[in-house]
């Protein structure tokens, strides 16, 4: 059993996911997150079990949308092998660029290499808020 | 079995919950949590349990300080009975100010009159980020 990832590896994950996911990078985002891991996303909505369920979801997300970039807003706050950061979706859908604010809430588990993979995903997000981005 | 609150009765509570410890009204602040509410406060400390480990948890964070104020940083972001919402800590402690940010998650229960009880509590806070405020 690996180590509980360090606060840096932690911060890193969550710097790649924005990243990643912006990119359109499909399978380097993929890799973040553990094969077993878990994801609400949004919060109240069925928990989805395993990356290939994940998959799906990235799939569902970023299909209908000619673009979808995902930015820090703020430091995330690190508490152990968790931790919580707000950031900015905009979607570009039909040419319109929209905007909302989103909380993730994860855990983490280092990998072999000391990377931190997502085990568990929660996603506080609310897209009656979303509105033109400015 | 009172309904889920509703989202304005959440949004209250949350304004409430920075208000009212801002002000050192005690009392008033107690009273938002439900009466078996539980606090992890910082997440990955033991769970308390029940009103009276919320009063000592208070007592213990505004006896050192000469006063302490959360103000919210942007609207919380609500789903359903749950929400998550960033904000500042300010603790004057000697004379000096200091400051970090905060992720707080909650769950909510109705009462009887329609306000949201917090009924579970999870802050998201790393101590190692309190610097002087500017």
């Amino acid at each position: 059993m690996p180590d509980a990832p360090s606060p840096e590896a932690i911060l890193a994950t969550i710097e790649q996911y924005c990243a990643r996911f912006s990119a359109g990078d499909r399978d380097g985002w993929l890799a973040l997150w553990a094969e077993d891991a878990t994801m609400e996303d949004p919060v109240g909505s069925p928990v989805k079990h395993g990356r290939d369920a994940v998959a799906e979801f990235y799939d569902g997300s970023v299909g209908g949308a000619d673009a979808v970039s995902l930015t820090l807003d703020g430091e995330p706050v690190v508490c152990g092998d968790q931790a919580a950061f707000r950031f900015e979706i905009r979607p570009t859908l039909g040419g319109t660029t929209f905007s909302m604010i989103a909380i993730d809430v994860m855990t983490f588990q280092a990998a072999d290499d000391g990377t931190a993979m997502i085990a568990s995903q929660r996603a506080f997000v609310d897209f009656t808020t979303m509105a033109p981005a400015e």
